[in-house]
């Protein structure tokens, strides 16, 4: 049967090391609830943290790349999925994820937690600022959720996968 | 020589009727202006409304739609490009497009105005709300721009693509 | 209401002088029918020659590019779709074309054609060698079609359109 | 560090008896060889019979599907990737294979194979008709293998993995 795949997703470079560090929590306690962590894949900022801290616990990393070829990928990515197709690839991570964390923002970011929305999918930001947790609240107050750390955001989680939204 | 390309991006179903306004008159004005409109190509809200406007004053216009067959295009577009690739065609659509312009707001057009500033485009959003505008402005400052109406819009493009930005 | 488009595949580099000339007329033949021509946009081989083909006639010509940007391409090509995925692209060729003319051969053609029959579109392959052509009918004898030029190629193709297959 | 992903393509209905005796016992050594198995991951033919195999020696199985959701999707794939865009998704799962192992052959495989011969991967046929040997080896003929048996197949690949092509 097919395992649980969750999503963390947030800027690469320019992610702030607060941001980094939700992150590598978030991938942390992914990994210890035997869910698999699927990111963007790449070696820099969010991506690379969350899936730092899920090999940390010995957890199962997918990075679903915008890439080719392995050039930028984080090498705490177990399995690669080299789309080629650049931001398009965005839909792809939102679909294949039953719940999408979101640490820091930028346009890559904002689209990715857009298209979650726009797919049904409950996003989680973690200690968002004020503007985009309005911003996506004002969009889908159902499936917004807030967070002000990881282990929160966890929990918050845990509680959607359980009643099954 | 390739023609100037423009895009039109904005919700579907549940668009209103001052936004759908709008994007008639986007479509009108890109006809007039002899630029190719892009949308996302579906029957309803902003997407037809200024695939209609750009087709009554003789444009041409180009639905790059989500699906893989002709349900639910508008019938206002001349040259459909059927993906079958869902929301995962939003980022062909900005892409394509030399500027974007933004009608009303909702998951998927976020994703929209979110990927075109990702692939520095240049957005222009039109009678946004507070919330949006603070949103795109506070991510990208300087590609984020904002019109009263249609008008003001082309006017706002017409001296970005005179720039070559 | 949509123009009908159908699509002309083949290699870029490394076509032949004689697949280009069956290319070029081709082109020419589909802008005289009034058909809007769609290719994969580049500027070599047989994309380039049907576009050119398609001007020489005053004809409307789409290139749905692999780039995420206009380096590489025809300046044949009028309204330039830029997917920024790759050869993901060639499926978005064959779903938008109702009818898919094939000239030369190559791995991304001998793709495009297999995806045109996946899709349940009619391929017509100009002047093709033995084993393409056996390789293709074998896998559907119904929507595979031979032609020794252009000229022929047209006329199938205007027999099925009629037919509305 | 990322771990080594090979692909098993081919039909899904169709598939012939024999052709699923084979995707099943390349599963099973793939699976014994410790590398994940990727395929298009739907519930019949070569994909199912695939990653049944895998699951048989506790292999790792990820499934690239052309869907959304979970619907028409094999039991046995571990880690579902759902791309919602059909068969543009065959070129993600040829990018993200070192080799690719074809067994049986229809319009979607064949499109994987090209794809596969487009990106420069070596493809491995398990037992081809004779007409579909000879089309891809005389498209690329140093990339293009055959192989009685799976266990044969599986000999080549190591041998190529080995050279790092």
């Amino acid at each position: 049967m097919a395992r649980r795949v969750v999503g963390v997703v947030g800027p690469d470079a320019g992610a702030s090391e607060m941001v980094c560090k939700h992150a590598y929590e978030l991938g942390r306690e992914i990994a210890i609830a035997k869910w698999v962590l699927l990111t963007g894949g790449r070696s820099e900022g969010v991506m690379d943290a969350a899936s730092r801290g899920a090999k940390s616990e010995d957890g199962v990393t997918v990075g679903v790349l915008p890439s080719s070829d392995a050039r930028g990928m984080s090498p705490s990515v177990d399995i690669p999925i080299f789309t080629g197709m650049g931001q398009a690839r965005n839909n792809i991570n939102v679909l294949s994820s039953e719940v999408i964390f979101v640490c820091g923002m930028g346009p890559g970011t904002a689209a990715e937690a857009s298209l979650a929305l726009k797919a049904r999918r409950h996003i989680i930001l973690v200690s968002p600022d004020e503007i985009a947790l309005r911003f996506f609240k004002t969009m889908d107050p159902e499936r917004t959720h807030i967070a002000t750390d990881a282990s929160e955001a966890i929990d918050i989680a845990r509680g959607l996968l359980l009643r099954g939204d």
